[in-house]
């Protein structure tokens, strides 16, 4: 069966965490994605508040450009939104070939958003024709239970998962998804590993939101229940946000959603770290580094679990594999797609072939396979990467070096159709009413914050409101107009319904 | 049929409201409820941030001691959380009989609580036995929205409804009920106005979670389309938060939900504002102040909406109107039962007359009711409060100060014997593992934020993890005995960290 | 802590099957369920195609007399609905005091009734005041599945779970359902013993349909795993209809349903047959006589998975094991509730004890016990019936016989005020206008089904339609006055397709 | 904007309903279905009870090759299942290019199958590799409901959907989608009328079920408000099984379920009769043939409504109005493409022309269309059926008898390898058990249907279980080799374990 390559649209194979870089880098990382069918990644560049968007850009491109043996793109993950961002943001959308941004709503004080950055961040990105990704925590909760469950005396790391209960993550995505239809905003979310938080982007879609939700090789093969695996090395191989969820039948679920189209992209969030390095964090689980393995597995389990079992059919699993995720970052046709004109990326699947997965023998560095033992059904017998024989009868060919860079344009017509057509319907417009000719309360001062009791009840204070509303003034400031209609109003709050015509009565504001 | 004297756990009849006080007072409020057959109500207290809680508390109850005309109990509505609240709190509760307190989770800038606030917050409460209330909607998007739809041009009483998409109130019932979930503090959601946060509770009850919903007058009997009305007040006038839902299916849904016992109390969650005060927002509608009325039509909207219907019998017409509210704010069964020793607050019920609402025979001071017009089945004939006919053959026989003020212990058993039984259940234990006494790798520093490339691999940097650990460090302190535990294992750490530089320890990506 | 005796309100404790009689009859049984709490059970009658109920009633009755230690009333199960039946079914309801009849949706060629004589039974039921209860399955699908299973050669108790399909209770719940809501009958759900039956009712109850659903001991305590066991005996003691579920989540499912009041009912559906009974079936699954124990258990379980895990409170555990089942079938406040008035059946209820649940100490005739070795929290320390002490200090003292019959009147209160409010809402009524008087066209024949080509269409046969259309005609007689106005609209048919010979054809109505 | 003409899965241009032939014939149809963009149509082949399939196959055909001015195809809708049609079923699947087949859960007594009936077709329909497709609502209901509204003197159009409520055709589809899943035979649920429904559809594909609906422009475009029309004829025109649905928010709620895929394709369902046909019900609504128009509005009504409103793109647009309906009735890529070595069947689509519906402007010969003074954007401004203009500028140019014949393969691809994958994974095993050697007890006859008391327990009657059980057995008898299997238990029935006291125990089968 001839398909196109693999794209796995989720990989972290040059960000540190806790100043540790990952055991797998990119020349590592694509080989074994090479040996599973992948042929293109999409790496998350991850940058420190603080530094500049574009440096890291080119730090990023010229670390794969050295060591990637398959093509790759980028992503930019922003932990800390600034308008001052606005013109490295475009430039990298416009010049560079980056069109998705992610951002977090997890790891409080450190990377976190609030949901009015998230609201402003998603607003510039429409404009700009990217796409919005987000981890969908909430921080706030995670600390809170971070501390407590360290204060009861509780290090391993069954506490990452007992600090991550599922409502966590299904609640940011429940709110992510309603700030992006505010905005208008496409929205991607990264690692779907809970029921709930898959139904609430089945159900955001079925309300037209345009969201696609992106489940992973771990949450697609295995659950939650190892963290309490009295091995502290297997335990913590498997911490990484949102957590693995508990549920055993959570990857069934998600598998069927993925294959009814409620679900769109498969990647693996490819994150490894050594036990020596996740061993930080031995006495403290808030320290294991996070992230797991998957590059290399994830077709086999997609093929595995949906195709041989009747959920999805080949087309199907072509798309989620691939096709998708080039659709919605807008590398289609030149991935995702065996067609003349379109990169010499192909694999020959073989659906018979079954693969047991093992850390001796899987093609990373790191000791531990949180599918070790595992069976799957199909494998990637013939891999083609940008023309040359990359994977043949179980043999690795890949060079170092020899992925090329590939840039993204904006407004990917996958997504941006919709979000024009949404944007036209969308044009808000007033109630048509002659002007309010009747009386006017004063203002009461708010500086006594405590009510008058009715005996003193004193006279009418005209101060005007303070904080939030300049906000508002200034939008009346900037719609021109309206700064006259608002001036003389102001200037005539004096007097309050005298008589006979109501003529001069004054609004406060 | 005589019925217990309708409870009404939610009123605002002194809460003043950008500086405009309630142009119902308690006066005018209680006279208005006792017409409707209600002979308690629960009134809000709004304390600004930076006002003590206990002179608020004080002036409240003055002044509804002066002038209600029937017993009446106190929320209090806070603010501004921070610990130092933590001593007045304690009084309030345990002296004052105030074991009910509300938190904004909208009102950016204002009275807004943050996530972690809530958390905190709720612990503290759950541990005073006393029931969290949220006014549950997204600040942070209402506030974009508010500024978006201003900057368009939109100033008429529309924007406010569009401004509160129903899934801002929603996010942010999904939202509480998480982070009381993870506090393990009853939760009760005020003013429930759309089908998806019904949902939201509903679903969550079936979880487990110890959570109440309250819809009110307004929202079981009317609908948002008003907003779009063409005259100025009437639009107006239905301004409140979360504001009336424009689908018109949304009262049915909510009275249904309410017999079958998903949601629990009825209230009016009355706020009256003249005309003239609504004005001051007459060109903006982010000014004019919030609330309608309900407190009088309260209990036949029930009867007409619920038991005319066949959706509920009778008993249930008591309970949702009366016996949960006392229930849950511990109360019963001195109110929300007839019975030798309870109050003598009773209710002669006519199920057959029907009443016509209008403003012009209502028993407030506003100059509309947002229910005009409406008929309703089921009047209350006679009203006995406290002992003293109240009201007969439609006449109202009411006197000012007469109510009392009802203290209200904390530990509620209908809300807390499931509370003590869930926190026996929660406790989470640690996974007994022996020490993990593998390689441990260094912390490279995070003081350079972009990972080097490969032939920039510098020495390591054996800097300690910064910032966010210290909480979980101070953590460990305080546990006492955790310290010992913590040591040795650290000290038997073989290889790692000799003194001096840590140095030949490696990282691996 | 004293409460009301419980009410069991599903036993088979004298109905056979496959000519086997219960291994536990009136005697045994009710021994069992005073040990457990229960002061009153609701035995199923079941009569056979072609009895006599009122015999049945006679007999049953006669029985329990000479038999029960503890009082009981009696449902009828109607195997075969006929309008026959409606006299006894009258003087059952009128004199005998049964006011409870249960129908079967499964069992094919046996006891299933098909949706249109539900349909007429229901109306007749609603008509009498009484509760219509229904055996929910599709029989028509699981008579096919047995089919195939044992073609497949599959003869063992896992082909019991594999013919019954969760969607096959599921479906048959949603079915009667809408029939009883058409039909406006209050419908009681047997065994509820899914989730997504019970998802089913929820949903109908919110949607306003007078529904009741029933967990029983064995759904909420125990799940369908064992029907694999490799012990045939133990298997076999599982077998029930509908079957337990093999989802292992399905018990705290229901028991959360029951919590937050979607299900309303906990009984027992007690029947038991001896592992030599079942043996009948020991090649043949089809052939095991069905039903599961737990009339002894049943309020330890809902005392240990409800109320000590925080789901429900004391009030709410009285309710779903006693009160509630008093309240639907009519014999509250003489049962369910301690009150002066009320008969003496109380239990001193211990919550802290624990019990163990074991064959061989149990208080029933047959071997195995599916709860086997499974530790409840919660015993009925004393256990008071009729007035005289039955249990004490773990000591059972029953008396043969001592049980009295409890007739239940019609039109439960709880009930039908609610059906009687619907019937009041339901009332259809067609649209006036004015009489179409435009052409009609002829009605070709239908004697020739294949409709002939338009070179071929021949001469119109002025038959009339047939069949079903004589139901409506009769109808209309039926209606009286309706006669008269249909007629002269007929004669009013003009004139109708005139050249060609369809000339005097006329509308049918 | 170029896309492959639209294909109309479901069109009645042949059917006659009560004796009456369509208004609109091949010819007619398809000249408007060509008209608004379709170049193919399958059509329905309405057999009655009692005559050959296969006389109808080519009665149709031959009828839609002389008038037919598009290419055609042909479902056979089966109005009596019986075994004795397998024959005919095989050599219309084989050799006639007919692979699906419609059946009917209402018109009972007439048309309706009963659940047993529709197992073993569908179980015969997978052997043979063909499309099930349902009519689905509970006929018994209906006949009750309908027999209900007559006689309370309803008879006007309203009384068709009062007795269709929405429940009668969400339980049809829910039991429909159990069957089919049981016998693991591909679904295809005809006109999708209403939210519940569509989600049935929604949930079972979630869970893996090969199922697919068709919402029809009907559905998509109005609701069913209009069955109050106080004009008869207008009324009249709506009347169409399942009924268009009154809650207003149905359109929606099915365009944003066919948008993310939960509902896969749109059709027409189109059934016309003039007003003097529908006339014949002028005095009983059950008279009315039913069906309502769409075949020419069908894509304008999804463009408008589905991508202009942003739900989704113009690939999911040419997707769910022609390339679904291809490949699922196996016609892809013939049809349903625009490639080499397709058909040429080529629309130009002018997204920004606008259409308004009317009757007077349509091209049928009916008087009403149920879509008047609805304006839809998007309009097929070319068309090119097979290889020839057929519309251009505004202008028809159809050619009566230019279509031909579009046979279907079995086995579909895009439904079957789903199906044959579910069918390897269900291959149900039985649990390997040592026979069970305890002792069996005896049978008692089942003749007397009461039990007897205990004193009267006679003598067991070792007589055979009767009635359902000879199924199996001759299910035994067919299996072959069983055969032996069995007969020596049961020869071995009158001992069993004799020595030590289960002596007169007996084992039956």
């Amino acid at each position: 069966m001839v398909i196109p390559g693999g794209i796995d649209a989720n990989t972290n194979l040059h960000a540190p965490q806790k100043g540790l870089s990952p055991a797998d880098d990119f020349y590592q990382g694509t080989r074994a994605a090479l040996c599973g069918g992948t042929t293109t990644i999409m790496d998350h560049m991850l940058v420190e508040p603080g530094t500049s968007l574009l440096s890291a850009f080119d730090q990023w491109k010229e670390s794969a450009e050295k060591m990637a043996c398959c093509d790759f793109s980028l992503h930019l993950d922003i932990t800390r939104w600034h308008e001052g961002l606005y013109e490295e943001l475009e430039t990298l959308v416009k010049d560079k070939g980056v069109n998705s941004f992610l951002f977090f709503m997890a790891y409080k004080d450190k990377y976190q958003s609030s949901d009015s950055q998230l609201y402003e961040a998603f607003s510039v990105l429409r404009d700009l024709g990217a796409v919005a990704q987000v981890h969908a925590e909430n921080g706030d909760i995670i600390d809170e239970e971070e501390k407590k469950l360290l204060s009861l005396g509780i290090f391993g790391p069954e506490g990452h998962v007992l600090s991550h209960p599922e409502e966590v993550e299904t609640e940011a995505v429940y709110r992510a998804v309603t700030i992006a239809k505010q905005a208008n905003c496409p929205l991607y979310v990264t690692k779907v590993m809970s029921k709930s938080a898959a139904d609430v982007i089945a159900r955001s879609r079925k309300k037209g939101v345009v969201v696609y939700g992106e489940p992973i090789t771990a949450s697609l093969a295995t659950d939650g229940s190892h963290y309490w695996s009295k091995d502290w090395a297997t335990a913590a191989a498997f911490v990484m946000s949102p957590p693995l969820n508990p549920d055993p039948t959570t990857p069934q679920y998600l598998t069927s959603l993925l294959a009814c189209g409620d679900l769109q992209v498969t990647s693996s969030a490819h994150a490894s770290f050594s036990t020596a390095q996740r061993a930080v964090g031995k006495d403290d689980f808030t320290l294991i580094p996070e992230g797991t393995s998957g590059i290399e597995e994830r077709m086999s389990v997609v093929w595995d679990r949906a195709v041989c079992t009747g959920k999805m059919d080949e087309n199907k699993f072509v798309a989620v594999t691939s096709t998708n995720a080039a659709k919605l970052f807008n590398i289609y046709p030149r991935k995702g797609r065996v067609a003349v004109g379109s990169d010499a990326d192909i694999v020959i699947w073989n659906p018979k072939e079954t693969h047991t997965v093992s850390a001796k023998t899987h093609n990373l560095t790191v000791e531990v396979n949180i599918l070790e033992g595992l069976e799957f059904r199909g494998v990637a017998s013939v891999v083609i990467s940008g023309g040359c024989i990359a994977v043949e009868d179980g043999k690795l060919n890949a060079t170092e070096g020899s992925g090329r860079y590939i840039p993204r344009k904006s407004f990917p017509d996958t997504v941006y159709k919709r979000i024009r057509a949404r944007s036209k319907m969308a044009e808000a417009r007033g109630v048509p009413r002659g002007n309010y000719d009747g009386p006017v309360h004063d203002v009461i001062s708010v500086t006594k914050s405590i009510p008058s009791t009715p005996t003193s009840r004193g006279p009418p204070c005209p101060k005007t409101q303070s904080g939030p509303r300049n906000l508002h003034q200034s939008g009346f400031t900037l719609a021109g107009a309206q700064i006259d209609d608002h001036i003389p109003r102001r200037s005539a709050q004096r007097i309050v319904a005298p008589p006979g015509g109501r003529s001069n009565i004054t609004s406060l504001s």
